[in-house]
């Protein structure tokens, strides 16, 4: 009989294949005593061997997939496990004490792990010591003669399975097999979350039991659009599903003919919809998408995948491509977001016992002038080549904001007078993203061209609830009517001064939420370039009138479910 | 010539002593080969001798000054250092290895510390570690010729220095010698300064330098009231302060005179001015400094002094102490509020990335009900001995309210099922301390009885500012717009539907904030028991009519800053 579990809707779509569990194995073993120490590291040089062979062909298709940056660690633990010293000691231990491969495997290994992390201060060091951990796991594996998974070894078509994913693990999911994801943590905002829309590939996350019910070579059913999952299912399911999946193809074709539509409401209203990205590269799936903007373009890439700080001249490279690749439709960039959870090896940040209300984004922008300057320099420049908006992340008061624009207009003034061309229009905003700032966006709206709503810091902050903290999920409410509060008061205080608010945050990809932020008036709505369609298609059924309604419901309810049961009676109305 | 140091006025009053330095001292040492094993033995015997005189001292002392109980570690301290599996394991190494006593008691004490934290999850051998440490230092210094420094050794009238104090530094400090303290780190919410309110003590915190400035045996004035000490001052200097000091007792006895007087503005506006109490020995305070409420009891010393949860007779002893000592002045209890940066040993919770933003307070008690109900209970049953209020600390949303207060309701009917007296008219209440709560406070004040703004967390999680982390302390900004805004909004929603609030945060006892809070209708301020009576007689001095346009005016403010300038403007026009 098929089982059915139960989980967050992370993104759309229905997928059928056999599950791959990209779990940890069971590594565990006895010590032993051998007395033939020739045969014992034979054993290890196959298990050696054998590890060494696994990761060149993992390399290989990262550097087909991801390109030979991200294939650079798996050369690195080649390299390791041809180190003399390393190897000599495992050898040693075997022949000297008469242990087993395994034991001595272990002992060396966690050696040079406790070595490596006992270098205080020293993320290189650190991350050394997570490489020989990594090594130790493979060879353990080939000894006992277990297999570890890995999603660069999927050759098949498969539905993943896995406690989470974590960057790296999808950095290495093959698009061609993987057609489906399941986790057992997460919410809709979570890192697999958002990357399962970019791939645009059917996922549920946050459900609890995936990988302790799914076991490898089960055929499993992904309903990413009611957050299900079926395992085993019978043939009458299958056959249900695979009709659903028609139809939610046909329906995702009919989205892609609205590529070249205006957003617009049934009664008449223009909106702007735009997208979210990460990297240059990402320009191209918002043009695909119909993408009438760059909502937010992160700049944190050029600051991660970097081993120092990156020059205004990269930078300047970078925004260039992305403003001059969306051929004059608006592209806001958010300036420096690191700190909280983001964290870069050469920039060592103090420990904080609470990250998410540390020093970040704009805190260190503006204590750290060097880095904020360089930045703007180079998004400045790059402005001469499209539209170019800027906006500061994590502004909390009116000060920093004075402060943050008083030294964007410095350097653009250093600019000009060096003869530099620089766009007379450069819009400078903020991010809204905490509860103090929206509570004076009256104030801010004076100073600011525009805001930009950052749901999901902002539900953060405003219900005190860390948004990866499992135990108090349930205080992700974005449409409990104190959230919603905020977002009116930001929204009217932009248009009492002739201003625009924007959101990037989940929310506004986020169909229940969609009527209300119509109705509130949000000018632009900015999500995963792949949900943009969808939003587009909802819109053209709404009445901006109607939705006024339901958001002055909505903000006299009680709760994030009062809302939830407005919505769901507006949609019913509606159709 | 004399060192003059700003830092935070954490305590009023004036302090002239010589300094008592409570900072680590230089414990390092060269490892040597020692080939007379006898008398290396035999110079480490001399040192644990020195040590056990040492630690009986302080533990008499601990016991004479603060109870049997606190005393309990330097007994344990005590016995380990005759621990025969310790000591004959450096013995040995000295022995064996013909190393000095400092190397051989590193390593072997080094070694059970990590075995003793190896044993994951248990927070008993956790403290165990914790004590060996402890000893090897002490051993150490005698073993070195260096003194320990300690609290409780103080002898003679000092002014104590330190990095920072912790809850056992405070617990240790004599009142009767320590005139003052100055630290490096810490802010006017920080323990410390709490502690120094309360102790009556004057107080700087957050000098920076304080510890790398002053030495043990410095002349220090302690201006706790402008926020600043001098060091090695001149006799003109001490002549100087010695007069403030006068001064400062005359005006403390006339408050003192105020104890009976009521709380009420010059224009006849009544308040009340309550205390908030960390134990029923608090009570003693609240009665001499003329208190008329306990506006806020934290629960949370029963759960925190104690190796289990305390049980329901435990708790109704302690909660009918307080409430019969006030003699039918009201006391509002707060509920269990730990977690964040509150821990129990024997209540295991999950490591989190942001505890402030995590499982805490009526999260736990929602998720846990046993402890919750036998919480309420308790507070029930004590309900018949004066007049006593309940109050859940963290509510973020209605429901949860709804939900805390329905247990309270089964509870109740359970007890008056069992024929047990319970009173009739306990207030049900909530901590204001989260910004969606404050938005909705509409809503919510039609479920509460009152409510009571929690400054220091909600001034937290307004501005996205943890505020223990000194690299964000610029976003503690009481009189900030933002916040002003979220009390305005409590207070007049309570009003509406005819019930009150009050604030037990910091904020309710600073004296640049109370004109504002008058204007804004605030109609309980519960604060340090030792403001009470300053407050009081500012009150006397204010017009409720004037400081409800002061208030006006701080609502229309762009900034903290110029909110701080309003008020100095107000009170200049008043004298």
């Amino acid at each position: 009989m098929s089982t059915k579990l139960k989980g967050i809707a992370a993104s759309n779509g229905i997928a059928i294949a056999q599950a791959y569990t990209l779990t940890e194995p069971d590594l565990s073993f006895e010590k032993k005593n051998v007395s033939n120490s020739v045969q014992e590291i034979s054993r290890l040089n196959v298990a050696l061997q054998q590890s060494k062979n696994e990761l060149t062909t993992i390399k290989n298709k990262v550097e087909e997939t991801m390109g030979s940056e991200e294939a650079e660690v798996f050369e690195a633990h080649i390299t390791m496990l041809s180190d003399p010293e390393l190897i000599g000691a495992i050898e040693n231990e075997i022949n000297s004490d008469k242990v087993n491969a395994e034991e001595a495997l272990t002992n060396q290994t966690n050696h040079f792990i406790s070595v490596f992390e006992s270098m205080d201060d020293n993320d290189y060091m650190k991350q050394r010591a997570a490489d020989v951990a990594d090594i130790q796991k493979r060879v353990m594996g080939h000894l006992l003669g277990v297999d570890l998974p890995n999603a660069a070894l999927i050759e098949s078509t498969s539905i993943v399975i896995a406690r989470d994913l974590t960057p790296s693990d999808t950095a290495q999911l093959n698009r061609k097999y993987v057609k489906g994801f399941i986790t057992d943590v997460g919410g809709r905002t979570s890192h697999s979350a958002i990357m399962s829309r970019t791939l645009e590939i059917p996922a549920v996350v946050g459900s609890e039991t995936a990988t302790s019910t799914i076991k490898t070579g089960d055929m499993v059913i992904i309903d990413g659009i009611n957050g299900e999952a079926i395992v085993n299912p019978s043939q009458t399911e299958i056959e249900n599903y695979k009709q659903k999946q028609i139809d939610f193809e046909k329906q995702r074709s009919l989205w892609k003919k609205l590529k070249s539509e205006p957003s617009i409401s049934a009664d008449g209203k223009h909106f702007t919809i735009g997208a979210n990205i990460g990297t240059p590269d990402d320009v191209r799936a918002v043009q695909d998408n119909g993408g009438e903007a760059v909502g937010l373009m992160r700049s944190e890439f050029l600051y991660m995948d970097s081993s120092d700080l990156p020059t205004e001249e990269e930078q300047f490279q970078a925004y260039k491509e992305v403003v001059t690749n969306m051929n004059g439709k608006q592209v806001v960039i958010r300036t420096m977001d690191i700190g909280g959870d983001k964290h870069l090896d050469y920039l060592p940040l103090p420990e904080e016992m609470n990250p998410f209300l540390g020093y970040r984004a704009i805190r260190i922008s503006l204590d750290k002038q060097d880095i904020f300057r360089t930045q703007l320099r180079a998004l400045i420049r790059a402005s001469e080549f499209g539209k170019l908006a800027i906006m500061f992340p994590m502004i909390a008061t009116v000060n920093e904001f004075k402060q943050a624009k008083g030294i964007f207009e410095e350097e653009k003034s250093k600019l000009i007078e060096q003869g530099v061309p620089v766009s007379t229009n450069i819009e400078v905003g903020m991010m809204m993203e905490i509860p103090a700032a929206a509570l004076i966006a009256d104030k801010l709206a004076k100073y600011v061209d525009f805001f930009s709503i950052g749901t999901n810091d902002l539900i953060q902050y405003t219900f005190a609830a860390d948004r990866g903290n499992e135990r108090v999920s349930y205080l992700y409410q974005p449409y409990n009517p104190s959230l919603l509060k905020l977002i009116k008061n930001t929204i009217d205080a932009s248009h009492k001064e002739g201003k625009w608010t924007g959101m990037c945050g989940e929310m506004a990809g986020d169909q229940t939420a969609v009527p209300i932020l119509i109705g509130l008036g949000l000018d632009e709505f900015s999500m995963s370039a792949t949900s943009m369609l969808q939003t587009r298609a909802l819109m053209h059924d709404l009445s901006s009138e109607e939705c006024k309604k339901l958001a002055s419901s909505a903000l006299e309810a009680e709760s994030n479910e009062e809302v939830i049961h407005l919505v769901n009676d507006f949609q019913k109305q509606n159709k």
